[in-house]
């Protein structure tokens, strides 16, 4: 989606629509007084004290007309410049425009944009003409506290969007339902995936059975190819000695991130934000030599962060989630090999899970920035130059960035396109040299010195629960056989004749592990397969006469409009070898 | 083991043994000043403070001769009661007595203790001569603040046992060498299971890769034999706001094993210590019909407990651990068959796991105490009776334990006996009256009322953690094939001519989602099998020229004298079937 905040234009056409907006409902709420209007990446909004007056969903067609009247009547908009003084006289009786003035300096220069008979401060620049803000929509109505503080007065937010085309409008407008649509809240919810209850508290996700089943076969799946390739997994804690993220340097740089801190019996825990310090406390469990490198530590890790409710978003942001992590500790020269192992699993992965709209970067650091990046400039050569090579000699395109690294060293972010909103990372793999050393890791080498193993920091789905988010809203809920919570379901034609028949069907794909399961209610055929399409299963088995007479199995396949008719045994092989290919 | 405080004539002997080791010590060090010596579950032990001296484990010895010496000389030991003013008098110079002397009420007859020189205050009542303490041992020496507030001086505390016949005190200590070689977090440090880091925290144990395989085997073993039983595995997060165990009651009854509150946002947060609470919302969240009842939700959920770090015990006793929880939601009608099979699961499992010695406790309600039950009698009766009949039906012999219910309804109680230590609680199944009303849980009954479940609280492992201690004591640390993080070794007779028959057959191995290692260093054979040995590896794989001529494998079972031999595709079956039926 266009990101309007970033493309000059817009920003100024949405920040006088933001106007536009205010004058309209002053023209019908006498009362009102307006907080801020700034432009963000999906538009404008408009903070507004209406006093005991509430602005519904409903209300918003009538504002709009009220806007197109005031934009066709083609008003001048001018600017007013104003000393602090001047500026305190004419906006004293709106205490929300007397702050803003209060946080100006003395000798700067108050502008306001006037138009008709309505005048606001604002900074500008703005449009020359209220006709100038033809194509707008006002997208939605929600609470919002003064100064963002819950002990404020409630105001509220009124959102909105403005294009200079209809048909950018049209577009933009599409795209929005359609991410509605494909919302994970909204599909989470019609398949009964997990729920958040505010009782159980914000932030806080619950995975019910079918949420649950698809998790474990996302977990199971990212397992089984890692320890496949050399891959340890550990289970540790999901909270620490706050003394652990002192060595670690997250209570310095992450704070903000963090749950408050706990003290039990004379010690002090907090939640972990990141798993990293614990598998370095692991590594330096043992003593290693340079035959056992590289050690590759996995786990599937739950972490809590301190995310501010507003910020909240079902699965893909939370307050607590589990990262797909793993840290590979080698020596230098292992670096490269290991880092393409990362690249091929990740490439591995999305072709499997049909992800094909991404592409790389390489955050590299700023040598001129001293401040931000561990000092030793031969060792971050070392690896940059590394990570370029690997990239290259894979034929993978990317693209760099200076000065987005890690404190502790360059990474490889895969950004992923989804079919609605921005870029997301997926997939990240990161070098580190400070983390190993901040915990005093060490292996004997091959001459018997003492040497610092380096650390890749990677995670293939980044937090399963984000990565979840995503896949369901890529494909709109309609997911693979083998992640599927319920992969075939059995209607059978007519309830008196056929029933038996479909249990024993039904019992047979138990017995043989297949998540299936039998509408046995008193219901027309015609709805129940209705109902499973409904439902996005991915196999609707229909059994009748023929297929009882011979033994056989139609099914029909989400989205196809064929039925096909199989003996029982191969209609199995066939499920198994879908699922044995990630279909 | 026996407990000593709880026998009587073990409790004066083993107290006046305290007496003994005291009047020890003050031969040996003069400056001895000395605080409690009481009796405990073990035996005795004795706080005290020695200035600068110290006392090491090898100065257990001496002490011992000491006591001997004086247990010897028969000195009469005789009473003396003395009024608050003369106990000052005679122990002024002592400030642990004073303190003591202090905390005593104004008209209580004070009661000192002496033999020979030695007097000591004392409740009693002692044995009549230092000749009854004749076959005792000092156990251990360690440190223990006064008061046991860390912010006041260390003393140092002795512990020791004494009983009435030599052979019982041989017995005695031999059960405590052997529960010091089978304790858990000896072989799980052995066998690289878990690691526990005061870096990362007191309480918090962190598996290892051999540890988290076990761990896995028993979560899969488990969760795949409650999916046969219909149950519906979630995914909850390990915390919640604070007003949904305001609803459940756990921040009323049960806040000292609670976790400090932490805020994030505006909203407070606790660690959870039960799982209970979540998953009544998670039932909460759907209308449910009699007919979608029972309900099983289970979950492998991490708890966190608040525990003192003197009470910490490897995986035994740690501040977070996960349940192998699940709760039935069904009729009233329904829970003598759904009781009946959660007592089948827990007797299934023990059995293929080859726990014997257990026992049966029925925790009913005191029905004279109108405080701590849930008033309802009808209930209750209805309930208990249920219980009765269940395990009278199933030929189930039980003790009935009046007075040990849980305030919500009665309970069985599955008591297994180790190989050495006291009983402990496995499995648990409990039936729940009360959280189902205060989350206001229902379902619509067939006459469209709508009506309150019932709940079972039911765990057949307890927790994993605990579960996996006891296992491992129970073994040795021989695990069963199917459990072993390793589960076969191999050995080549020869590295240089045996080495590629060895890759091949541990590539086969792994192919077929074997736990293979195979030892491929420049050792001698017979190291390496010793090593097998040492390191409880079920089966140790032994390949020479006959088998690789014959593409044939050896190998000896752990704990058996003989080698066999048979082809690579029956080996390979042979494990398969013992991995099946969890041998």
């Amino acid at each position: 989606m266009e990101n309007i905040k970033e493309n000059e234009k817009l920003n100024i056409l949405n920040h006088s629509c933001a106007h536009l907006l205010a004058h309209a409902v002053k023209g019908l709420y006498p009362n009102a007084k307006f907080w801020v209007g700034p432009v963000i990446n999906e538009g404008f909004y408009y903070d507004i004290d209406l006093g005991d007056d509430v602005i519904k969903e409903e209300d918003l067609p009538k504002i709009e007309k009220e806007m197109k009247k005031i934009s066709k009547s083609d008003k001048r908009i001018t600017r007013i410049e104003l000393s602090k003084k001047d500026a305190f006289d004419m906006f004293k009786d709106d205490p929300y425009k007397v702050d803003l003035i209060n946080n100006m300096s003395e000798d700067e220069v108050i502008s306001a944009y006037k138009q008709d008979d309505f005048i606001d401060l604002c900074r500008g620049p703005h449009m020359p003409t209220t006709k100038s803000m033809k194509y707008f929509k006002l997208l939605k109505v929600s609470g919002s506290y003064y100064k963002g503080d819950s002990k404020n007065k409630m105001l509220q937010r009124i959102y909105g969007v403005c294009f200079e085309k209809e048909e950018d409008l049209a577009a933009y407008i599409k795209e929005l339902e359609e991410a509605k649509m494909r919302d994970h809240r909204k599909i989470g919810k019609e398949q009964k995936l997990f729920m958040i209850s505010d009782l159980v508290g914000k932030g806080l996700p619950m995975y019910l059975p079918n949420g649950y089943i698809l998790w474990e076969n996302l977990e199971n799946y990212i397992k089984t190819k890692e320890k496949k390739l050399g891959y340890k997994h550990v289970m540790t804690p999901p909270l620490g000695n706050v003394d652990l993220y002192k060595t670690s340097g997250h209570l310095d740089h992450y704070k903000e991130n963090m749950f408050p801190i706990m003290e039990v019996d004379g010690e002090e825990f907090v939640l972990r934000p990141m798993n990293c310090p614990h598998h370095m406390v692991i590594y330096s469990n043992s003593i290693h030599s340079y035959k056992d490198l590289p050690i590759r530590i996995g786990e599937i890790a739950r972490d809590c962060r301190y995310e501010s409710s507003g910020a909240l978003k079902g699965i893909e942001r939370a307050r607590t989630f589990c990262q797909n992590d793993a840290h590979l500790f080698c020596t230098l020269e292992q670096v490269e090999s290991e880092f393409k192992t990362v690249v091929n699993l990740i490439m591995e992965c999305y072709k499997e899970l049909n992800i094909t709209n991404y592409r790389f970067e390489l955050s590299l650091r700023d040598k001129e920035d001293k401040e931000k990046y561990y000092q030793d400039d031969e060792m971050w050569d070392k690896a940059e130059n590394m990570l370029r090579k690997v990239m290259d000699d894979m034929n993978m395109p990317y693209v760099e960035k200076t000065g987005e690294a890690a404190f502790y060293g360059p990474k490889l972010d895969v950004q992923v396109k989804p079919a609605v909103g921005n870029e997301i990372t997926v997939s990240t793999c990161q070098i580190d040299f400070c983390l190993p050393m901040k915990f005093n890791l060490t292996y004997v080498d091959k001459d018997g010195s003492k040497k610092t193993p380096v650390v890749l920091h990677r995670a293939v789905f980044g937090s399963i629960d984000r990565f979840m988010a995503y896949y369901l809203e890529e494909t709109k809920g309609v997911l693979p056989l083998f992640l599927s919570p319920v992969q075939v379901n059995i209607v059978p034609v007519n309830m008196e004749y056929h029933s038996h028949y479909a249990k024993e069907v039904y019992d047979y794909l138990l017995d043989n592990d297949i998540r299936a399961e039998y509408d046995d209610r008193d219901e027309k055929m015609n709805y129940k397969i209705r109902e499973s399409v409904i439902r996005k299963i991915p196999i609707t088995v229909i059994l009748g006469d023929k297929e009882k007479d011979n033994d056989n199995i139609s099914y029909k396949k989400y989205g196809k409009e064929e039925t096909i008719t199989v003996s029982k045994e191969d209609f199995l092989v066939l499920l198994k070898n879908e699922i044995k290919n990630y279909r």
